[in-house]
């Protein structure tokens, strides 16, 4: 058989907390869309079954989800889910996590990375987990990008937000504003263009990527008068850039993002979380995505958190989750593409 | 004759720098508007008649534009203009500043200034000068808001960006954002507080106003994880509140703008200049306004700078002066009809 005729792989989609708003957002997503779009119905949940099926019934769905095991194909009009080796107990309280529940989201994560590590996956989507969860079932990580830097041996990692009309990638992320400044170096600058420029093109499909660096000060600090770190850290990490992409800048922080968003740039380098964030959701607040630079396996988010106190009511919002697969099926499709071209 | 049938008084309109795109933004603006709109027929221009008629023959524009004293009626389509005693001596080269533009700029700031202070004037409207031509004149002020604090003997004030869809007021300005968190106090948020509501309620008309205070880092810290400027400074200046308007925070810098944008408050307060100018430029890029707070004056301003690159190719926006305007001239109106009903 030819290997071009051979159905790509399914793409890995964990539900998250089973009391959050995971289950009824993959519910909801799925229920009556799997025929009509072929991004959807290349998905497994990796999850729990019964909890899924809960989820439908509470909200009065009509979804046939079934019990999946890898190697099994795809069968149509059906939600697949493969459960690891810790299934619930009984029925989750929506909005009331637990020691089972964390366990539980923590070996979605886990049956993910490895599968797609395996090659039985395409990539992987995550729903989403909370940080007191993951403390509480005693994981030593902060969140799903640092397990998954663990899970597949990745030292350098980078978080981009993409959108339709905006992508930004991170220099620092959860650090307080104060120690923003000392963080940066002109080779962690460096190191988030290299991955930025390599996402754009292999990832993205963009030839020749226009990347924006933000600088840090207002106005880029107008000459010294306010900060100085354009000079001193940003600029030589962009000058001395020799790989493929234009990348240019600093910028000022509060017109690039403007100029980004007329099209002028593929991709905004950011030195701080809100310096990027802020711009992202006040354009993609529904439908951003968030994925990871740097892993070996193809990994997008959704763009939000828990909502432990919406779950179970069947309003929170699908469209993030829908943008991360397709987003997922994107670039796993143009990452095999550039694997069969070589 | 009755107090309420006295006409208004005029709006002054600096022109800026005599260099910049400050002529032709007023010529361009004013030029087959005067009639049409009510707003733009209360205003006179403290500025050089020669550089305006200059500006209106060489982008081939008819305007009719006449030397105005203080006292004298305005007329029916015609531009007034008031020319300090420091005229230039010849032609101004577009995008070519000196020392005579630079003290004709400053001339203009003073003028419109002591004209407000004396009741000739009903507010001001500045058009753009420069940081570098204050220098060359020997003025000891960084900028326009400094001047006219001065002037006016003021010494609390804030910039506050206002535009259809978001107002942001600034805690701190041009400082290093290194810097940004060292400078907060909650007394230096409350006086922020305190000015944001006044202004809403005076001049903008707003009654009970929302106003939502932005915290500092990521997530507002996450207890503490990665910050706690909001627990120990940003918290407190809010729940110490006692004023008017329903103040609220501190919020996570990334979601309150959108939900803010949505019509969520009337005013977001931020702790440093690009967390409010990010959001606020993304928004309103060409019809922003910035206004002083704080002032016994009523001063607005076009959001946008001399731009020298492009003076005298009429290709400058003229929406940001429009916007300036009018809201200087709805702040003046709100602020008599108060006194009026006191």
């Amino acid at each position: 058989m030819d290997n071009n005729q051979q159905p790509p792989l399914p793409l890995a989609v964990t539900m998250g907390c089973p009391a959050s708003i995971g289950p009824e957002i993959i519910v909801r997503l799925f229920a009556g869309q799997l025929e009509k779009d072929e991004g959807l119905s290349r998905c497994v949940i990796i999850g729990d079954l019964a909890v899924l099926r809960q989820a439908a019934a509470d909200l009065g769905i009509a979804l046939r989800a079934e019990s999946w095991r890898p190697g099994q194909s795809l069968q149509k009009n059906t939600l697949p889910v493969l459960c690891p080796d810790h299934p619930l107990p009984g029925k989750v309280t929506w909005g009331q996590p637990g020691l089972d529940t964390a366990r539980a989201m923590i070996s979605y994560i886990e049956t993910a990375a490895r599968g797609c590590m395996d090659k039985q996956f395409s990539g992987m989507v995550t729903c989403p987990i909370s940080k007191e969860g993951l403390k509480r079932a005693g994981s030593p990580f902060p969140g799903h990008t640092e397990m998954l830097a663990h899970l597949t041996g990745t030292e350098r990692f980078r978080m981009m937000l993409a959108g339709d009309r905006l992508r930004v990638v991170l220099v620092t992320i959860h650090e307080p504003l104060a120690r923003v400044a000392a963080l940066l170096s002109s080779e962690r600058i460096q190191d988030c263009i290299a991955m930025t420029s390599q996402a754009l093109e292999r990832d993205f499909g963009i030839s020749n990527p226009r990347i924006a660096v933000a600088g840090l000060n207002p106005h880029c600090g107008e000459n010294g008068m306010f900060g100085n770190e354009e000079q001193e850290i940003i600029a030589p990490a962009v000058t001395s850039w020799r790989g493929p992409g234009q990348v240019s800048g600093p910028w000022p922080p509060d017109t690039v993002f403007y100029q980004a968003m007329r099209g002028k740039y593929d991709a905004v380098v950011c030195m701080y979380h809100d310096q990027g964030l802020i711009p992202f959701k006040l354009l993609h607040f529904q439908d951003g995505v968030n994925v990871t630079l740097g892993l070996p396996i193809v990994r997008t988010s959704v763009d939000h958190g828990t909502a432990y106190d919406i779950a179970g009511q069947g309003i929170a919002d699908t469209d993030s989750l829908k943008s991360a697969i397709l987003l997922a099926d994107m670039i796993s499709h143009n990452r095999q593409q550039r694997i069969k071209g070589q």
